[in-house]
């Protein structure tokens, strides 16, 4: 980190408003699918950020590729924003219409495509939730792993480039997209990637687009790879004394080569808001919500040796899940920790840290920035993907109180600030959208921001994808 | 596959004359560093691909990134190719100067820069290999397993996506790449990822300038995953009644998510080739050579179900090797292969297929395959990553009897016909290089192609960084 850290988090609204030829053209090719209805252009300008924005200037509902491209192919006539929108779960502002111009709702290409399960791949349209995507293969024997929290669309969690509780054993979006469809910037179809497990054919476009958040084209179809369901799957719940003996056990598992498919942490703090929320009566500790996938012999191998790590560390009471209806509940219980953390302060808003660290600083990053926020009184939650050396503060903050808001981008600040000295990233899966646009700089310096512009302007000349978000025009 | 297949693989010699100032600017900057002698240019003008151009104007030893960035900013400043280069190991003609200009040797950046085992990472110059990475990590416990059978360097590694023998367990260069250090087309330096396990933040240059073959960047750093040796290892080998029968194993094994860590089939008549130049004594049967990692009990369980699966599919006679020295034994004699063959036909050059699909589609291409060369009376070894999907034929082709090389071509573009048919990949781990830059276009379509272009032309506005690979010019 050569400079020091932006602060440009604000939201910069620069309209480019929308030729009334172009709402005209939008209303023949798309009769009653395009809206411009108050409030559901406001729907669609917002989603689970602190942010706020003016709505987009009209939505247009796409059922189809030939939609998509009809669409873009409008917008880049009239130089006009295309947002795509999935189902609205973005923590960064992605979905903001910080420029004006058109919200592209996917949500009703929701088909699985093609469903290939003795190549444990499947081919769906970007609206499929990857709930719906489990429920529809629970059939085959398969499933797909990455499980971000939400019940987020595929194609936002591509956008991304999501991971979320599994990653730390199936790898992220970024290893599990095989293709994908996207229409690009002048509104024409191109598509990346085969079937293929791996491929040295051409630059690397699927990775490219994953993780670009809808600033270098419109993904309309991802072929994703599945897993066979475990033969056995175990979850477990361990309780330790201090959030540093909890993320000590993690280090441990990780650098011996544990194959655990889920390492949570939940503190002490936040366990409590998920007992009121879901009349849980957990031990008020600081906790890790593990699981263990595999044959029934490897899962209780890796459990034992998991076990043992743990009570080095003064681990105790652990609690086993081995129906999937226990497994249930407990996995609800953390993805419901946003929600009952949202609840435990009325009216208020979560502005969500992402901070990934190499594992051998998490113990240290984690314990400076809790004295931090404890110290500044400000309410918070602290969930982490700590096998991948990810966590999340999500600061509570009343909007109505300007002054919270300058606390919590502070308290970011000197979190991302002791990150990058630890050579870790500002977002490990959240994206950078409109908050961390400075932070990338910080993180990546100006060559590789520059690099990205570049390709950026090569895609993309006419600045109509998602303008405003990744980096500041 | 739209297009008719294209095959315009032979080299398309197109010299941009290095200006006598360019020359001496580097002869004051690199002294003896820089070698216009006939032999070091002609060692730097091949691979080991079955092509032949005249070799580039001069070789300059780089030792440091100051190196690397000085010798492009003068190829940048007089429009001059520059082609980096490793060991020479390309099987895809990556190396040679068809357009003339300055072959970048990075043999002595041989340096690992920051070994950290408490976060499974390293970080190594791009000269580096792989062999010699894992001789000077073995302390640590842990490994780099990436092998694509050369003792390649990891610079060219990343530049092809190299993978090989255990990318079925482990994966690619693409998911163990974290971070590069990379000289761009304008002679700056640019660092892209961190240490962190994941990132969401921008786009992902890494995988980007990973398989982006020399053509975007020179990448002088590499900052790659480590794993912790596992406790157990086993490999075995099994016979197999047909290669039929060995791939249904194959496909089997992996729909069921064993999590074997190679899987390689040789062929009866490869195992002859193999037992000749090794002094084996395999049956010269189709068979695979399979290794488990893991735990005891795991490697164990491991073994047991793909034996019973083998078993199901007529293999028999399982000899196991759980010794380093056994398994050593049978690795090196796979390693061998290439070369066996090639001795087996005093004079002749291989010609490497690279086809990988979808595993269900797997039996029926390499059945269709072999029957095409077995009509054809070309001598050939068949070894392949089986459980990615991925195989090569070596076609041994006498070089002086054209006759033979359009006969090797004729019968690689119906094998790729096939495997774009089939959902696949024309280039599995080699790259697209020289000699598949037709079979690029067909299996990834002008607008995909269309994409790569613009941003080759953003990167590398003067299409200096070795020109002439992955698309002509």
């Amino acid at each position: 980190m050569n400079a020091p850290l932006h602060a440009d988090w604000r939201p910069v609204i620069t309209p480019r408003p929308m030729p009334v030829e172009m709402l005209q053209a939008l209303q023949a090719r798309f009769g009653a699918r395009c809206s411009t209805a108050q409030a559901v252009r406001e729907q669609h300008g917002r989603d689970e950020s602190t942010y706020d924005a003016p709505p987009p200037d009209a939505v247009v509902y796409c059922e189809s590729n030939e939609d998509v491209m009809a669409a873009v192919k409008l917008a880049d006539q009239y130089a006009v924003p295309v947002i795509p929108f999935g189902v609205g779960s973005s923590l960064e502002g992605h979905l903001l219409a910080v420029q004006g111009g058109l919200s592209l709702d996917l949500s009703r290409m929701n088909r699985i495509l093609r469903l290939n399960p003795e190549d444990l791949t499947v081919t769906v349209q970007a609206g499929v939730t990857r709930m719906q995507l489990n429920n529809e293969i629970r059939h085959t024997g398969l499933f797909f792993p990455i499980d971000p929290g939400a019940d987020a669309s595929l194609g936002g969690m591509a956008a991304t480039r999501a991971s979320g509780t599994n990653a730390v054993r199936y790898g992220t979006m970024r290893e599990n997209v095989l293709g994908l469809g996207v229409v690009n910037a002048q509104g024409e179809w191109v598509r990346t990637g085969t079937r293929a497990r791996k491929s040295s054919a051409g630059y690397d476009l699927t990775r490219l687009f994953v993780g670009s958040e809808g600033t270098l084209g419109v993904m309309t179809e991802i072929t994703l790879k599945l897993y066979p369901l475990p033969e056995a799957v175990s979850a477990a719940i361990c309780h330790f004394p201090s959030i540093d003996a909890a993320v000590q056990t993690t280090i441990a598992v990780i650098q011996m080569g544990v194959p655990i498919a889920r390492c949570e942490l939940i503190d002490g703090n936040t366990v409590g808001m998920v007992n009121r929320h879901s009349k849980l009566t957990l031990r008020e500790q600081p906790m890790l919500l593990m699981e263990f996938h595999g044959t029934a012999a490897s899962v209780a191998e890796q459990a034992q040796t998991v076990q043992e790590i743990a009570a080095d560390h003064g681990g105790e009471s652990f609690e086993w899940a081995s129906t999937p209806e226990e497994r249930t509940r407990l996995w609800t219980a953390r993805h419901h920790a946003y929600f009952a953390a949202i609840q435990s302060r009325p009216g208020c808003r979560a502005m969500s840290t992402d901070a990934c660290v190499p594992i051998s600083r998490l113990a240290e990053l984690i314990a400076e920035s809790v004295a931090d926020v404890d110290a500044s009184g400000l309410p918070y939650f602290l969930v982490g993907h700590v096998g991948d050396g990810n966590f999340h503060f999500g600061y509570l903050i009343d909007p109505a109180q300007p002054a919270e808001r300058e606390l919590a981008e502070a308290l970011n600040h000197r979190l991302v600030e002791r990150t990058l000295r630890m050579e870790g990233t500002c977002s490990g899966e959240h994206g950078v959208g409109l908050h961390k646009m400075g932070f990338l700089l910080d993180e990546a310096g100006p060559a590789a921001v520059g690099l990205m512009r570049e390709i950026k302007r090569a895609l993309d000349p006419k600045n109509i994808l998602n303008p405003g978000k990744v980096f500041a025009n």
